[in-house]
């Protein structure tokens, strides 16, 4: 097992062809959620993973394990409720000026009720390499706070190493909130895969440029690895997209790629997996950014939050390539 | 104003093409809720129609009150909600020997925080003929069914003729409580429509065929008139409709519908609709019982809760037609 | 070139799955029209036939021309309008007790502005073995009748057999109206293929069966041959279907086919198709029959007025076969 | 009440995915018309309209009524003909260098045989602020511009103000004939929208720029304000869009909006609907512009030619928003 | 491990809604093949199991990699080709008298070419309690009835107990090859599952009945039991269905199902799926034949050869459920 | 008979919206292949055109045949083969970085299996003024390319131009093989339709421009005319377009269209129907050039291979239009 993340996956819910919400009288079905989105990411790379959360016994509790397990993601530790509700979100495609937005279906999904002790870490994280969470996992509920402080305890424990997005939701939680209950969990964090903007939201920090965010961070949460994604909003519609990393004193950054977007939803949390699959396969910080944005650009050419690029085309682009050019 | 309901209408996702939900990638997108259900079955034929509820603010509580005036209903009492939800439901279709089925996602939606107070049942009832309002309002939560006992004395007080469905829903109550919560509002129903099934559920009331049941019924609470859907499951797909009315000591009853199913949601409330239709229009019980057989069963021919049927094609099953012949 | 028709083709719409048209947000694009229904069934059963028409120059016009070539029917001969509109009708699909329906919208279409000379008769028929019109064409204007008995008197020029059928539509004309312009006609047709409905509504004929009301008109007429088919409509979804013909003094009958009915619409077409293909192929009246229900029983199971059903899929039926079988 | 519109609505049909209506197997359906579109412009704002027509009253009537009120839209004074076509159009959406294209299907449609006394004016428009007409409708038939002439003189009387959107339609009329029409109705309207484009057609007038052209306009037919909004055609998909007013001898402006273009049908009506509403609910003629340009600019992301858009979205541009960020 | 099977997954494509393939402009992607429709029927119902097979590793092969996993089936084994295709096939939904149909295009696919030593068997049998292969595999190719020849020897060389189902397809192999293949292979076969035609046209046994058939071949080949299948084809869209099992000298039967068809293929392998179920849960015959009748007449109402009820679906049934109320 | 073309139609299969291949659920069915593109392009544009080729007598094979006629392509020289299989292409469309894509499952097609003899080229050439092939037909087998020389000595024969497209498809030849087997062809060869990249790889030429190359192949083979299109990669959604002729000595060129892509396969193809089109309606070889452009630049925002432009739309960008403005 290389990597196992724990939070919530919702069922998603898109109106087709840039219809209103409102208007629409038909629905796509998808799935999506940051730590599903990660172990989805670095499963389709060819490294082993596992998902841990809380799922509802019923058809759409059953069918956010099953597009866990089509990707090869185990879903093994899933725990089971026979009462609790799905969390479900809508997601609406914009285009300039109409900006694309989420609503949140999400209070009192069975995750939010998951208790200490439902899931066995210990089991759970037997083996692994990479524990993955993001900030929203601990903004569910107190006791998914609860839980989410018992895992990165065991996965301490457990040998592997910790990376988080802070991924900062304000549907959820304050900052104020936020920064208290995951301060102390940063010292369990061996990498931080974040934004600036989360960043200033959840521990007020502020710099001059994302090198120096990053710098600040390692310095003050004694991270071995920060990471932080740039998106610049061109048009609703097409994004340029980066990423640095600050390790080892050193920054070490990559192409800017331009994106003519489909979907952006899961755009991070595919960084964060390509990421970790170049960290995890040449160890290289470099690479792992190169990776991360590879694999996040080409993910937010595709419908839905999971990606279903191969390495193939991944590493196409980590070498370069453009894509421009139809393959046959 | 001829008929005012209250009650919920929630969001209702059905896979297309007979697909399992869990297999699903595709939602079709309708509404539905029993007393919007029977607000549109009398608007469509040609009378004036309020709903009354509460709604969230958001994209999902627009489409409801959206579909709600495209039908010609009235939709200014409803109260809306910065912060709480919409209830959804699933459908299913089945195929023998696979049961059609719902999945209900409603707790926690606006209406189940409804208090009283937030509707001026005064303006809101002002003028009109009927009240209307099924089991399932009070079943939402105890806010709900005081809002509904007090929609049901100032419908009397506005001199209005309450009709009530029981309209028993096991997974929101358990009989007992449906009990001891509706019996005090039977004093104030006028009409109970309702099927045998529901009748002992929530009253305990047997009998060996439903003209009894009706009697019993009448006995009992002192309603002007009982009237009772009976369908007969031939297949998942074909079913048998009739209904009876009981009122003035006498038994009211009809042809029986041979349905070719399309979408048998929403079947008992079109046949409460059109009861009302054929009541207040021609006050014979006898008319009453033919408008809503009639009216049912081609809403069961419908895709979605509410009916699409004109009066044109009510009044052509009425005076006896079939169907059978393509219309040119 | 074994069969010439002449007349009408539309733009078809149809809401899918059942919706009603009022409700529907999509429409199905499908073309149909008598005489292109027929030229297209023995088309597909492997004779050269050829449509004549007026269309207008747009793109709804040449779906139309499209959609008849990839039948390989013959277009060479329609005539082209730079100002008429297209014609059109919306096909609802019903269930019982709700009847399928058909809006028309075809008035001032470009066929109704046909003028005399417009067609060269003599060109279009040169060769064919067999002219097809029905009732429908000389009821869109006096200078569609016109042009309807100039191609009947050219077909008996060029040696054609003429078939006609009756097609009467009470959209278009009265009863009195269709006997006043088409029993002229009559004196050029040879073969009618009609329903005891038509013939009793446009020639005020009836009789104890069937086989009688042909025996009636071929004394009448002089017909040489009468052939009239008989649908039983057990449900809005199931029918029965067979047919008759009347020759030589004789009644030729053929098995009757149980139908679940996927699109009705161009039965009768797809009779009088198979019927023309099985009299051209073997001078043989029973087969002829047995061709047209094959072919007629086959089409009812197919979406939209035009045929796509084989030879190998009709003779399998005429062979006895039943379909029951998946065929792999 | 706030806003009275009379004119046509039609059926709006269009081939989804980009492709050509001459390919198409799908039509999507939806409604509009200048009218319609400009009553549910201001209704989605929070103002009561009112749409008056003539429809026939059959499913695609219906559909358009339902349409009207779904959006809030009172139909209370729609005429109905038993017997009149309903008008269709076509949409085919391009990209460069094919162009977007609309094909008209309109000729008889019910409205065009609207007559003098058809409309009770009086009481359609009692306690109205605004009227508004475009000048299709006059274009329609001579009955139709009768029925116009009577509706602004009504209007004048009940103290309306008059808004009035010149949408000149070379398949209607000649500039002559609109020119010839259109003059007179000139004295009763207070507020004009049109193009630079569209007042040199049918006015002749042309100028330096479009404030020139304005203030030409005012000056010639004593208008309280003109109102030109400007689309610049950077390809077949993007475009920018401002708008300019001129009244009191002043011109006000407003920020150029880039769109990635989902349906540009529409888009002018949507800038006089938001136009009117910032005009009656500010009385200022700079946050008229604003909420005219925000309105329109986010309608042509939107499929169809009515608007979803919120007054929170609107309000959202007004303010200087840009909608690049995804709003959770 | 409870069960392995091996053979061919085909991508499975058909035109919705009752359309011809010839006309079709949509086709629905499934995957489907007899071994992993009972891998996944075991799998749905709560066992372990694991499908051997060889695919291309492009996006065709990979899909049907992915919908395995979906269903919780082990991949683990397959054997990946860079080279080689991916067997298709179409599936044509038919209606009375028009027959469903298939067409299928699986020459020289990748399993086609599959060698001994591909698959260590050793490996992929091992802990497993049953191997389950059907009579299509080793017809697809001299080699690949060589692998199937390996795979039947290790499963008893691990101690599984073999279940084969007969399916023999007239397409890959003549009744006579299909004798000589299978003959040799019977001897490792405990349970054979397969219906009466099958029997005849490969081991040329008939009888009076089908309890006879299961006896003779018992005799013949030792087998530990014999389950047989019986469709009654009353329509082509509604048949009736039972199997009956002979083993330990005795005839176990069950009630017959009255089926709704939506999807009729795959039928016969999720009866097998549910048998091996019964079997290996309750080592009950009675049972078995219960489970895999229920199993079967649910997955015929659903579509795709793939079954998505669930053990409580299923036990609805086996307990005398009927399925004709809708579920909520 | 104008144009006769000969070679490879396949099945076109090509996921929805952006989605991958290896995610979804429907597939859009088209028909292309390089000759019948052709066919279609100039048979639009209003000659005649005739398209050879070898098909199976499935449902697939009558679909390409089908799709052919419905554009007004000649298809009574089609050979049919009772056993062999449609070649198959999956069309999977990118947004930057990620590349649109084809994947081929076209080996032992229908046509790879065509022998000499089976087509009689003096009838299927017979009066025709082009003949055109493209470099697939020789790679698809050694008897195709047997076959290919048979009809371009037969069209020298028929006194026919013939023109080729190199058309160089990596997965059927190395370049070595494809120099080898094109070199005699030639001979044959009038006008040369191709691209920079496909000379290099295929006969090794390079230059510093493309009219260089033009040149260069002009001298070595002696052809009238050499074309080449010009495709700037600006990103994956938008493309420039432009190509050169060189004849007489001269190089003709063209305006450089922007493009929106909906599908740029067939851009070539259609480019060298407009150009055939071009050059046989006024023998001008920059008006050909120009007929090309447009003509592709229109096929490339038009879904599926074949084009459904017009003439008229092709002349108005041949004339300077844009395509910017809404037509109405």
């Amino acid at each position: 097992m290389d990597v196992v993340s724990f939070g919530e996956t919702m069922i998603r819910l898109s109106p087709p062809n840039n219809l209103c919400l409102e208007q629409t009288h038909q629905l796509d079905v998808n799935v999506g959620g940051s730590e599903l989105n990660v172990a989805v990411g670095v499963s389709r790379l060819g490294l082993e993973s596992r998902w841990v959360s809380r799922l509802p016994n019923n058809s759409l509790g059953r069918m956010i394990r099953n597009k866990a397990r089509e990707q090869g993601v185990d879903t093994s530790h899933i725990v089971w409720s026979d009462t609790d509700r799905c969390g479900l979100y809508f997601v609406e495609y914009g285009a300039s000026p109409r900006s694309s937005s989420v609503l949140y279906d999400r209070a009192d999904s069975a995750i939010s009720k998951i208790k200490r002790g439902d899931v066995d870490w210990n089991k759970a994280l037997a083996g692994a390499r990479v524990f993955f969470v993001s900030g929203i996992t601990p903004a569910l509920s107190d006791s998914a706070a609860e839980v989410t402080m018992d895992a990165l305890q065991a996965a301490k424990k457990a040998g592997c190493e910790v990376v988080c997005d802070l991924n900062y939701r304000a549907r959820l939680w304050t900052g104020e909130k936020a920064r208290e209950v995951q301060t102390p969990m940063m010292e369990y964090v061996d990498i931080l895969s974040t934004t600036e903007e989360d960043t200033e939201r959840v521990f007020g920090i502020t710099a001059e440029n994302y090198s120096e965010v990053a710098k600040i961070l390692v310095d003050k949460f004694g991270f071995k690895a920060v990471t932080i994604t740039l998106r610049t909003n061109l048009t609703v519609l097409t994004n340029k997209w980066t990423a640095i990393c600050y390790a080892d004193g050193k920054v070490y950054d990559d192409r800017e790629y331009f994106l003519e977007l489909v979907d952006r939803v899961g755009g991070g949390d595919n960084y964060t997996g390509g990421f970790i699959y170049g960290y995890l396969t040449t160890g290289d910080w470099e690479k792992a950014v190169q990776y991360g944005n590879a694999n996040s650009a080409l993910k937010q050419t595709i419908p839905g939050d999971l990606n279903w690029a191969t390495l193939a085309d991944v590493e196409k682009l980590v070498k370069g390539g453009s894509g421009l050019r139809i393959a046959r």
